[in-house]
Formats: C-alpha cells, structure tokens, sequence
C-alpha cells in the first residue's frame, strides 16, 4: 500500500493496519511487512537515526508499504528533516498542549499552515519542485500524559493536524498501572482511549493506537479508531524466539538442554 | 553461554541450541537471543558485511551468547579477518573436496597445522599476545552438495576441522527434491545426513545441522547431531507476522481489511 | 581554496563561487569541485548527517575546498556540535529575529561575544589547544521569510554575525510566487534581495545567494552579494543527465527507445 | 523498467539505455535516473561495497531502474553474495578465458549450470524460497584485453552466460591507444568491438559497451549493441559542474574570479 | 565494572577512575580500557553520534566497564533518545540555572520525578518491561560558568539529580585563564572547583572532575571529588606518540629524519 | 609528507618513519600523526573494510601523511579496489613465492608489466584519466614466513615489486620463539631480517620493518631499512593508558582504588 492508497482507506472509513520495525536493517522490512497496509519506523525508541531511517523509507516505498516516521524531538529543523525523507506521514510523540502541536505544524506544513522549510531534497527527486503544493503528509500526534488526554480536542482541533495516536505504555506508568495489563481489562485505560478517539472524531479527523490482538482490536473498532499497529519486529522476534526454543527445548530434554 | 562453555557442553556430548541472525541490526542479538546457546551470524547469505559482524560479535559477547561467524568465501586473507574478529567459531559453506578443508585449516589454525597469520586485533585486546597459543576456534564446515557428502570422511578427518555441518536446503537443489521438503519425510535427505553424522562421530568430532521442529530435532539426535539451529530472525519475523496479520485481519473483516 | 583565503577574497572584495552537495558520498567532492572557491553541504534539505558531514568536511579540506555547512536545527549543542567539524563557516537557515540570531551566536561564538563550548576535537587536533582564539568561523544567516527581511537590519548588525543568505525558494514560497522564477523576472523577489544586501553592506559585512545563471549573477553582482553559489550536485546530476538522455533516444528512435 | 521489461526489451531485439552510478549515495539514483532503462552500480571501479550496494539496488527498484551490478573479483563466494542482493544482472569485469568464464557461471547459476549456493535473504525475502527455479540473473561478462577478444565466442558460448560488455577503456590500455580517443576515430577500437558483437549475435545472446555521444552510439548500434551505458554520475557532475563555473566566472570577470 | 559496582563504590565512597573516548570505533574501548572503572563517551566534542553511540555503550557492557555518555543537546527527545541507550548514566553539559537541570530531569527521569518517555528498546531488552521502576541511571549536570557555579546549590539540589561535574576549560575560557594552566597552580580555578564540591556534599549527592596527573587528583580528593577522568582517548594518543616519535627521530638522526 | 616526497626521501636513502593505524576512526590520523611521515592503515588485522579505508586515505591526505594500506587479500580484484583509493603504496601480506609475488604485481601494475584493470574512480578524480601512465604506486610485500624469507631474492627480483616488509611476530610464531622477544635479543630473527634486506638492497630495491624502540630502529638502520614503523594506535593507547591508570590508582590508594 503506498501512501495514495493509504489515505483512500483512510477517507473511505476503513482500517490500516500497521507494522512498527525498532531494528534500523531494511532487509526486515523486505522479510517481515508483505501484507500490512503501513509501516511505523520509530527513530524514539527504535534504534533509527537520520541516515538509517532515509534507507527505511526508501525500502518500505519499494516493497509498497507506507512508511510513518516517528521522530524523537519538537526540534523545528530536526523535524523538517524527517519530513523531508518524503514518508507517508510522521507521528510525533508526547504532544501535551495545543501550543506544542502548533509548533509541530509549523515545522510540517508550508504556509500558510505553517512555517516549513521549502527544499527536501527526496521530494524534488521523486516528485518535482512543486511538491509542496500537492503532496500530502499524514500529522499524527501521540497523546501519552493524562495532561495530552485533557488537552485532546485542542490538540486535534489544530489546524494542519491530521490525527491523534493514543500512547497507552506511557499512560500507564503516568497512572500507575501495571504495564502489561490489557486495554480491555482497565477501564482507567479505556477511558482516556474513547475520549481521545471522540475528540478525533468531532474534529473530523483520525485516530491510531496499538492494538496487537484480537480483543484489544474489536475495542479499538468500536471507539472508532482506523490507524492501528498490530504488532512489531522486536515483539514477533521475541515471542516466537522463546516459543521455539522452550519447544525445541523439550525434545532435547531437562532445562538449558 | 561464552565460548567456554559452549565447548565444555559439546565435549560432555550434550546439545547446543543455537539462532542465526542475516539481518545486520545487533539490536536484534539484545531482543531476541536470551536462553539460546550460541548464534550464527550470516555473512554468506545473510546482510553482513566485516563491520556489522565486528559489532554482531561483540554484542553477541556483552549478552553472553556464544557467536560463530558464517563468511561468504574461503580466500585465505578474508578467513583470516573473519577469526580476527574472534567468535566462538567459524562455519564455513560449500566445502567440496579434503583440499579445500585443507586450505581452509590453513586460513584458520596457527602453524603448525596451518598457516594463519598472527596479530588479530580483538583476540590481542580482549586475550593478550599470546592469543595464539590459547584461544578456541571452532572450525566447522559445511556439507552441502553430493561431492561433499562422498568426501566427508575425508573432509572431517582434515587435522585442524572440529566439525560438519549438514546444508539441508543446497542438497534438496541438488538432488532436485522439493525446497521445502521436511527431512522426516525424505529418505533421500536422511541417507546423506545419517552419513555426514557418522563420518563426525567415527573422526570423534562434532555435527551440527538446522532442525527447527520437534520432528527434524529428534532425526537429528538420535544421528548424533550436537550443534543445532533451532530458527533465525527471518523465519521467527515472518512466520509470526503472518500470522498476526490474519489474526487481526479476521478482526477487521473483509480479505485486506 | 582554503578558509584563509576565502577571508581573503572577501576582504577584498572579490566574489567566492560556491558548490553545494546533497547527496552524501565525498567522493563528489573530489570528482565534482575542482576550481570552485567553497562548499556547501547541506544537512537541511540535503541528505547528510553529522558522521557524514564530518567525512566531507575532511575531504573538502584534503582537496582544497572551504567547506560551509548548513545544519538542520538552532538547537545551541548541535549547532556548535557542528562547529566542532571545524569547517570554514555555518550558513544557518530560517533565522527571523534579533532573538534567533543572538541564540545562535550564543552557540557558535566563544566568550564575550557568546557562550559557545570549548574543547571541540577536531579544532584542537587542527590547531592546538588555543584554537578558541585565534580560528576564524563564518556565521552566516538565512533570511527566508518576510518577517527575516523586515529585521534583516537588526539581525545583521547582532555582534558576531558575519554574514546574511538570501533564501530565495523559501521566500517564493511565503510570497506564493512560481516556484520556479526567475530573480531577473520578478521585482517582488529583488527588492527583499537588495534590502538584504543593503542590510548587510551597511553593517559593514557580506551577503550571499543563489545564482546558478548568469542573468541572476549579474543582478546579484550589482546588488553587492560576493558569496554566491553556483550550482549543486543534484541540479548538475539531473539537468544533464535529461539532456544525455533524450540526446541518446534520439539515436535509438522512438520514444523510450 | 524492472527486471521483466528489462528483459522483454533485450528479446524484443531493442536497446536499453543505461547509466552508472559510481559514489554511494542512493540519492543520486532518486535525483538522476528518471527516464533511464537500467543502472550500472559500480564495485570494480566506483566506490561501493556491499552494505552500500544493497542500499542501491533496494534504491534502484523503487525508482523502476533495472539495477545491474559490477563486483570486483570472481570469487566464488563473493560473487554469490552480490548475486544474493537481488539485481537484475551482475557484470563481471576481466573475463579473459572460458574457463573463467565456467568459474563465474559456477558462482551465479544454480545446478545443474552451475553451482550457486541456494539462501539468498532478499531473493527468499522479494520472491519466495522458490526463487531458484524462477527468477532471472543478466550474466554479463566483460571483454577488457586481447586476450579475452581472442576468446569471446568461447566465452560466450559458455551455457549460462547471457551477454558479453565490451570494456573499451582497458582495451586503449593494453593496445597503447590514447585514453580518450573516440570510438569512431580508431579502427583499432572498433575491430576487437566488431568481433566481439559479432561473437555474442552468433551465439545467439546479448553484448553491451559505453556510447556516450550519438556518433559512439550509431556505431554500437549498427555492430548491433542493445546494452549501452550512456554516461554516469561522476561525468554529469564534471562536465556541468566545470562548464556552469566557467560561464559563471565570465561574469565575475578574470581568472579565478 | 559494570553499573552496580560502579553505584556501589559511589556510595562506599569510593572514588572511580574513568576514561573517555572521543573517536568512534568501539576497538579503542576493547584495546584501551582494561582496568579502568568506568568510560565517558563524548557526544558533544568527541566524535561521536547516535549509532556509534549505541555500539559504543554495547562494547563497553561487554569488557565491562561502565559506560557514561555525554550528549550535545538539552533536547527532550533527544535526551531520551541517548537515555534509551541503556547506559548507567548521562553527563550532561552546559547547565547554568536550575531550570535547566529540572528540563533535564523531564527527559531522564519518569514520573513522578519527572517526564521522561517509556519505551526504550535496549533498556527492555535488557532488562524487560519493568526496567523503568528498576534500572538506576546517573544524572550528572555539568558546571562550566561563573552562572552555573553560583547556580550550583540549587542546580545539585534538583530532586532527580545526582551529581554535578566540572568542567575546567570552559571556566578557564570564561575566567580568561590561560587554557593549559594546572589546577594546583591557579587559586581562581581551585575556588569554584571547591565550591561545586561543597554543593554536592552539602546535597548528600557526588561530584566529578578531570584530574589527569597525580597533583591535580590530590587535589580533588581533598576537595570530597569522586568521579574522575584520568584521561582519554586523544591525549593517550598524543603524547605517546609524540614522545616515541621524537625518541626515534634522535636515533635516526637530523631534525624530520 | 605527501606521496611525491615520500618517494623522494625513498631515493636520496632517507628514513620514512611511520605510524600504524587499526581502529577505523580518521579522527585518530588528525590527532595523532603530526610528524610522521607515513601511515599504516590496516585492513588485515586491524579493523579497517573498504570504505573506512577510503575516509582514512582522504583524511591522511588531509593531513599530509603518506598513507600505505594493507590490504587483508591476494584477490586480484580487491586488491585493485584497494589501489583505487589512490594511496600512496600497497603493503600486501604473506607473500611466500615469487609466483604470488607475480599475482600480485598482474592485480596493482598497468600493461606491460601486470594486467591491473583501468578506470579507479579516486586516482582519475584527482589526477585526471592519465593517471595510469603517471603515479607511483609502492607496492610492498610481507616476507613473513621460514618459505618467503628463502624465496626474498625471487620476490624482490619480480619486476613491480617495490619492496619487502618483514613480518616479525609471524616469523617468531613460526620460529617458535617467544611472541614478545626483542629483535635485539634474538640472533634467529635477525638472520632472516638481515637477509631479506640484502636481497632488497642487492635488487636495487627498498624494505621496511616494525622498529618500536632505539635499540631495535638501529639494529634496523644498520642493516639498511629505511621504510620503519615506530608504533600505532593501539600500542600508543594501550601503553599510556595502563601508564597513567597505574599512577592515578598510586594516588587514590589500594588495589583497584
């Protein structure tokens, strides 16, 4: 799915289920991604930087998975940066106040929206000098404090913002909860979830947030979100690493073999 | 498991578990290896090159997992900077004839069974100038076409080879039997692996082999096989991703949502 | 052409021609700069990162080339994490306002004029322990914007400031002018260029620009602009890499041939 | 143009127009190759090595260029890895015997032509594990010596060798020739280029060589040469870059400025 | 040592020797660093960046010596970004005001005490989901200005702080003082340094400093310092080489032999 | 000293004194070459691939070094990769025949002598597509063995061959002799060191060796090696650091403090 298609599933009200890859080696993007409509490249708390998330997206584009950088900073010209690697979209994580998500635009959107830098050397190449006219560039911001979910519906009623991304690991440790309990069995979670994807919603725009298995999935349906990510190298590698070995374990008998 | 042990296990006859890595990413080392006893890390067909082994290796060392190194050639120079790199051990593919063992015994051993040459950098700073006379390398080649397995004897007898190990894919191409044909239903597989076995045990050294379910790992014991590999990156990534992306797609509804 | 000189040829008067690389292999710098007085490399919209950026800095040097480097961001460690690459000068893009300007002499300038950090690697490896007061760095700042233009007087006659650029596509962009006109065509272009040239010539410093044609070098000329930029490895890449290729089809016949 | 249009042009008995790439930035193949049928990626001569090869051709294919890549040596093991990077074809430089040519076949084709070790990660990764049996590698030898001129029916009569690429360069090199003298200038040049086109039409295949101006091309054409190198990145960049700063420095006036 | 014994010795009041390294190759650690307690690596003016980092701090686990890295920035994500690199701690420079040390604990500490982002790869790794409530990391504020030292009380007394460093050459740089004067030679130098180290102890907290000759470490352990700099990297390599270089020149003869 | 006044030195029977370098960092040749005359850049046993090599070769052109690499192969094609970065001389390893003394002399010389393949990106970047017929290239080779010191007259007698390097630490390995035995204690290794430089001087030729200490260089000086080399990295960072750890440790009181 490239990224025209991506924002059609979007209009069209239907969900993209995304991929999210820590690890900076492309070849897993080639291995893992066949099938998933997006690809999360998290330079936060991935091990993506600059030069590797450059190779990244370029690899998610030729294998036909969009790819949506998440950067680690506000900082203006860092997040020009990114946005100049020309990717489907960025998702910019811990946005607390409208102020900072009017800051994030001006980093991202041209004027009159905002104050971005003209000159991305991978969206002349690929798609000419007049590229800040129509190409478009998916704003996700993450609501991850209890003061973001206060602050949702000014947060996505910035103009130049496309959607919000519930952040629930940092929702948890900020209330204390265990942070391995399921969306479905903590309604302290669930709570700021739906009014997130409500504020979203009357805005008119979209929601995302993590939702890797089957019953935090129909959850996430049913408050409305459309952007969700199903899962991710580091997890697929460990479940299935200890998996295998406790199995094959078993055959050769007794603890470590 | 340090390289220490990993020799003491195979020489009480007991079984090492090990994963292999072709993505060259050592945060993948850190993510997915915990519990597994030694890793091989792919430079022939796998996404390694020199510098992302050095780091592969040292990672590999600081979780406490035993690394062998697969390089692409047998060019005595390039063997030689691959040892230097100091793994637990080397696996070297497609070796056909006793002389090509032999060229490799050169590559690898010291004199006077080789003709190795002295001044590795990560052996003297991480073991001391006299690395030469002390340090294990595991010399392990690989058996993967019929010429090999009519020379194994030959092969394994080589002063200076500790071990074989069976390439199950590259004598499937040969024989011209289905690629993804289970050695448990293939006699024809079994009969050149029950003899490279055989071949080791008689040489009283090691075999190893990829088994990577109960069925193939219980052939493989049962013909002697220590040094297994139990899976890799590539297969635990997309075997489970797969999987999960039905999962969810189920959820969602509809074939690509 | 080494700093030295490049100071030189300003004092007197003379105009410096500079190239710009995007695209982050050095050897263009080597292939590609022969005869051109400095460098521009471009970590803003261009591909490089800071390991990068320290590569061609280097390489600039060995072939006799001043190198100035554009980072990304005002961030005050980073901006001077860049001067540690100890290149000729840093052209720094969107700055707006006194304030910006003062920040950003705090970051690069040392003591009393700013606040810059002593002990930069690759200065004092260069020069000696007492680099900090004798090393010559250009500071050059981007006027790009309306609001950059109404202050350019303000901005340039901050203490430690060297010199203005002129961001011509940025400012096409803010005035909703044709991304691609000309300068020559266009009065609402020149007269922000000659305010700005003015700016600087009666602060008694320099000022540069674009000017990839002679039309647009004369006018600048005129208006007083000595540090010009000539051309860049893409534009040179893709204009002649077009006309090669239709040259060709021509010959072979027939559309893609 | 992938991989299957590539070859459908070649069996169409059409020309294919290329151009080289030589300093490792993938940028310059999103900035320059537009329009293009294929790209030479250079290992021999240019300043690639695997881990940036890998870049390139992922590069490559999401562009739509066919990507053909030059290795350096002939080795076996070696060959097999830059074959495992999935281009459309390999150019193996200084072929200069049929048995050398038998040993490059060896590395790249799978049994029974050949003996190619079956594992490749991007080819399993793009294409499934059935990739052997199906996908389809350009192997292209290149004539550079007298020598090798001698040999070419033998060369190219070699079962699994699709082409043969004249290298005029090394040619000039070993007949004295100057090492700029055009093609059509030199009956000399042009003999062993005759004869080597001749071999390849014979034998039913394919042959290639650099024709960077129409009259060169003209010639290739009519010896019947599908497979032409245009030009590269580092002569675009010379050519214009020298050109635009002497245009510039007119204006400037006097020598250096 | 790793990060245990290195708190631990902290507490006992114990000094701990460190070195640091300013050139990104992770050999250095492994060649350079048996026996010291602990190693700085410098972001900020030695060379190094986010993914020499990463295998920076891995090799240092892994020959086990502590690893403390020095940023460039007071960035939040940013910080957080080096925080998630899993070291046992981070050396910030440049904090003059009290509300720059609690910016820094924002990004370093998780709530309560401060903002810091939940997530990091290696840190779960490692250490698993619970690493947030569990693994300790050392903050460690630098003092470089006449600001900063008067600041200091409060600055050490930011709750989330554990330690203050001084940095001599930039108050040398700001006090005017010749940049290679001795500590034990200057009282202006000595009088801050006191003060600093007065603050921690008063705050019950630990301080640090570079003492890289016997005279200037007497000095520093009277004053209560217990994190100390013996050296590093580039002053290792200079003088030694220098002093070799000079010795052979003697024996060669003749001033550049 | 650049490569035109290494060769000069060379010619009039000067010394050339130089330094190794194995970590793949260029920061360390600005930091710690200033004086020397010649740099070892090490891709056998140190950690140098290609295109570290390549940032090394600028970097010591930068600074005025004359930089000799050591590649880690006989490959005829990586070694001519490895001429292509244009350094001044080729040190090539383990050459034990005169017949791979030819091979090697086919891979790094032009027609008539060798058969090395034209077109090295570097060497035309900097001295334009005559540079076959111009630059000096040292091709040097290791005597290292009880075999190649026999063979040293039929070595250095091959036509291209520049001179011998003695691999001390090799010989002593295949001597059995004591790893670290000075050369001046030990009449075995100076009988074969002696008689490699007859052969060398004999053939009108050069040759070079490791002389870290006054006693050894003249030892070295009498028996006519001019080519010396006084240390390395390593050994400079190894040295000093023990050094200085050991006397801050004195200070700090017991053991490891």
């Amino acid at each position: 799915m490239q990224g025209d298609e991506f924002w059609a599933r979007l209009r069209e009200g239907k969900v993209v289920l995304g991929a999210c890859v820590m690890y900076p080696a492309p070849g897993i993007i080639e291995g893992m991604c066949e099938g998933w409509d997006w690809l999360w490249i998290d330079m936060q708390h991935g091990q993506y930087d600059y030069g590797t998330v450059l190779h990244a997206v370029r690899t998610a584009s030729s294998v036909g998975i969009a790819p949506i950088v998440r950067p680690a900073t506000h900082d203006y010209g860092l997040l020009g940066k990114c946005a100049d690697t020309a990717p489907t979209g960025l998702m910019v994580p811990m946005v607390n106040t409208p102020e900072e998500a009017q800051q994030i635009v001006n980093a991202l959107r041209f004027p009159p929206l905002g104050m971005r830098s003209y000159g991305g050397r991978r969206p002349i190449d690929l798609c000419g000098r007049g590229y800040y006219q129509e190409s478009e560039l998916l704003v996700m911001l993450q609501i991850e404090t209890e003061q973001a979910a206060r602050n949702a519906e000014c947060i996505i009623g910035t103009d130049g913002v496309d959607a919000l991304f519930f952040g629930a690991d940092d929702i948890r440790v900020r209330l204390g909860l265990p942070i391995n309990i399921p969306v479905v069995e903590s309604k302290e979670l669930q709570r700021p979830m739906a009014k997130m994807a409500d504020a979203a919603r009357k805005a008119g725009k979209f929601c995302g947030c993590v939702a890797a298995d089957p019953a935090t999935l129909r959850v996430a349906l049913d408050m409305g979100y459309q952007i969700v990510v199903g899962g991710g190298d580091v997890g697929f590698l460990r479940t299935v690493a200890a998996a295998k070995l406790e199995e094959l374990r078993q055959v050769v008998g007794g603890g470590k073999s």
